[in-house]
């Protein structure tokens, strides 16, 4: 296997733990907890791991003997810069506890736990990921581990292999179900701890307890070194305006800490769109509007950030697409009507189906994109919500509107502007100095909660604005992160999922300045992520936790 | 201005100069040149600026008084890394030889120079834009300088300023111009110099004396560093092909250097396409091929690159555009009658008035591509080819050869595919070490080719792969690198456009290792550009360069 120059060096980065957690490693126990909401309900669900205590840990001077672990390391979801070091975090942390410990990883996601697919995590295998991206070491899965059946198989794997402990890294869903397995376990006696570990770039999985989930940094940082360089192309040949559509389906926190980080003349945030019933028709006045107080400036160029999940927040879309998804069904009378229809009928045909409101907004739409609503369905007869090319979608309807604003003499420039999606561009770039470092302990702390014979907690590393050195590391009952919420028509206790707060420090922030840079140019190019530079350089934090701790 | 916490500390970054052009530099002539073709026609067209010597440059313990100097920079066209370190080479040079020399840049290209926009470049200016991408110092712009009119306009700017020699900083087509005028000022004792620099991140400005074109390392670097984590995100997931397609309309260098910084499981160069006069279905054929040989390991998941001009090199395709432009020419009686064709019909209509080779092209198109290429269309009623989405027509085209593959039990696998552009996104970064050396490598010289009253020269740093200290620096009289050429329908003198060599090493050296790329999982991981780190990382020269000069 060939591997680049960087690679090379960059293997030999050791990453920074927390004093806690360096030498020998105490845990001590805080009070009890109880769940964000609905505390009578999650009790309920959770007899055996819910109001446990919180844990911190802390170095001391004496050394406490551990038995030998093995553990089972399971990668759930889509990819985040740093996974590989969360794995080689447990394993090193694993060792110092007792040498003879052995890391398993299940092979490509929970799939891999239920269906007994495995590979020993040996130090040659480890030191071969250390510090890189992806999450190829053991490859992920989407399988959601959810039933009784799936636990069972699970557990007669770890028996087989002596497993007294699996970690599973994942996002808000795959940590709700590691609690409920790890619930399971616990009312079975199954011998089997679990332990969560917060992995998402989309950044939405973050609370009190939990400051940032892994890989956002590192991905921000990927998305705006691009933006920022395609800033500087916009200053430079002054004709485009970019639309760049940055990934984060449900949450707007990647495109808000871009904006943070380069200063676009507009980004969008769906929370807010969501909050002020905002129209399609007024998104895309703003957006003229401030095409408009450029050109009025000479200015014929800029940059435009868009969250990938913007649709889904306009209400009226929202609306549209539930009524589309409900009118092609498949196996209604109505999708065995549409099937009839001639391409070139299809959109008035469906128009005159939706309600009135819905009819509106669907002519409104490029023909282009309201062709594609009817046609781009999924085997079920759904939209495709994540096939609609926003980016495009809003540059067809910016530049039909300036054209009338041309022709009532209100706009004076000159539209031309380019797309750009970002999203797999940095979701396995090799990880920031940050991700590095706040994996690694994520994963050393996650093998001493498992020493410590504890489960259904999520690792935890807070304090993460102040170096390393000073990160306060421990662990959090997951229980404490859940409330109830109507998921598939049933109520489910979930982990809270974490939209950007429209009051919080970090929209604020943007929102008290971007009237400015919406006309003032005043972009600020990021450029790469450095790994051998000057500290404030190389372990600088996302805008937004600076932001979040100021 | 807000500056970036990374753009602070670059700013320090001093960029190394050859020996050759540190202290006090004496000028050595060398023997007198020719053109590389078409000597007599070229020497009759540049009279005073033929057959002058190569010059290169040494560094002597003796100082020589030079004048003070007033220069007016243009840059000319696309945005490459490394422009602005190209000035402030300029201005660090002027003012080495004489600190009362001043430096002019002429605003948004050649139009300012012809139209006497202009700015000093003050050392305040210059210190604000040292070692940053971008050419938004003075701007740039497509103005061809290519009449008498032109020249005597600016030649009056230049004049009005005292400005004794200008720098063009530009690619091939700028440089021919640039010639031009150097040879029409000489011819009537203007008393202003001309000197050009190559840049362009095509690569395609390179030749026995100019190594490679400022940019192209920093570009491919920054492309490179996406594919990378695009494969790594492939390798992660193994559930999607990614289709990436690569800027460069005419020669496809940038596709070869990311495939060679990469190993991708397949990169199309336009140059083969053309030498072995590939049709659409043949190619098409070999991406099955390879993505069918792969499924049969249980890999279904890759990587491929596809140069931005593949379209123009696929001499079937060629053809059929050319047919498609004289059909739909405007005020043709078939452009007329075409515009009364109903929009569902139009592509049967346009079938009909082909040629039976490219009737038969133009129907194994995806109907979108098809209906595009008729509707899609400039002013003139010309196919706008730089807005065929080639990567989204082959993996169309893919999808349904595998689906007939499937049918006759040919392949096994599960095909989905994403599609990436990558362009506006390397143009505008940060210089890497290489380009930031090289090109104020390339300004300073170039302040000594004026020093020393050259004209017609192009700025020329060799011996690249050494270590800057022993760069050798020196000039290159254009007309050395011109041949004849028709373009537009008349013969003249240009600079020969560097393709793909098909016997060149870089190519030669890939096409060794394709087969094995294409089938085994051998993707490398280049990461980002890193300035501080060392220097094995740091200072990397492009693998093109690497090979060419082994």
């Amino acid at each position: 296997m060939a591997i680049s120059a960087l690679q090379k060096e960059r293997a030999n980065y050791q990453p920074k733990l927390p004093k806690a957690l360096r030498g020998n490693v105490n845990i001590v126990e805080g009070k009890a907890t109880e769940s964000v909401a609905d505390q009578a309900d999650i009790k309920k669900l959770f007899p055996n791991t819910y109001g446990l205590p919180l844990i911190t840990f802390e170095s001391v001077s004496t050394k406490t003997a551990f038995p030998a672990l093995n553990v089972g390391v399971i990668l759930s979801g889509g990819q985040a810069p740093g996974g590989h070091n969360v794995i080689s975090g447990i394993f090193d942390g694993l060792k110092m506890l007792n040498p003879a410990s052995k890391l398993y990883g299940f092979l490509g996601g929970p799939g891999g736990f239920v269906d007994n697919k495995f590979i020993e995590l040996t130090a040659e295998i480890i030191d071969a990921y250390r510090n890189t991206g992806g999450f190829d070491i053991i490859g992920s899965g989407r399988t959601k581990l959810e039933e009784t059946a799936q636990f069972d198989k699970g557990l007669q794997n770890c028996k087989a292999l002596g497993i007294n402990a699996v970690v599973v890294i994942g996002g808000d869903d795959s940590n709700t179900n590691a609690c409920v397995l790890a619930e399971y376990y616990s009312s079975i006696n199954a011998g089997v701890q679990v332990i969560g570990c917060p992995k998402t770039i989309d950044g939405d999985l973050k609370n009190e307890m939990i400051e940032t989930s892994f890989g956002f940094d590192t991905a921000c940082k990927v998305y705006s070194e691009l933006i920022g360089n395609i800033m500087r192309d916009a200053n430079s040949a002054k004709k485009y305006w970019h639309f760049i559509k940055l990934m984060g389906r449900s949450a707007s926190h990647i495109a808000l800490e871009c904006a943070l980080q380069t200063q676009p003349n507009i980004c969008l945030i769906s929370e807010e769109v969501a909050a002020k019933k905002q129209t399609l028709g007024e998104i895309v006045d703003y957006i003229a509007d401030v095409i408009s107080k450029r050109a009025e400036n000479g200015e014929n160029f800029g940059v435009i950030l868009i969250p990938e999940g913007l649709i889904e927040f306009i209400p009226e879309m929202k609306i549209l697409i539930e009524e589309l998804n409900e009118l092609l069904a498949e196996g209604t009378a109505t999708a065995q009507a549409f099937s009839h229809v001639k391409n070139s009928h299809r959109v008035d045909w469906t128009a005159e189906k939706l309600t009135s409101n819905s009819s509106v907004v669907f002519r409104s739409l490029p023909e282009g994109i309201a062709t594609q609503l009817t046609l781009d369905r999924d085997p079920h007869g759904n939209v495709q919500v994540s096939k609609i090319e926003t980016e495009k979608l809003l540059i067809e309807m910016v530049e039909a509107e300036l054209a009338e604003r041309k022709l009532e003499k209100k706009y004076v420039g000159k539209f031309a502007a380019q797309n750009h999606f970002f999203g797999y561009e940095g979701r396995c770039a090799a990880p920031s100095n940050f991700d590095a470092d706040y994996c690694y302990s994520l994963g050393y702390n996650a093998a001493n909660l498992i020493g410590n014979g504890k489960t259904g907690y999520m690792s935890s590393i807070r304090n993460t604005t102040a170096p390393a050195a000073e990160w306060i590391a421990g662990g959090v009952p997951i229980t404490m992160m859940m409330n109830m919420e109507r998921r598939h028509g049933h109520m489910k206790p979930v982990i809270q999922k974490a939209l950007v707060e429209l009051d919080g420090k970090p929209f604020s922030y943007f929102a008290s300045q971007r009237d400015l840079w919406a006309v003032k140019t005043d972009f600020v190019y990021p450029g790469p992520i450095q790994y051998f530079g000057p500290t404030q350089v190389c372990d600088k934090v996302s805008e937004t936790l600076k932001l979040e701790k100021a």
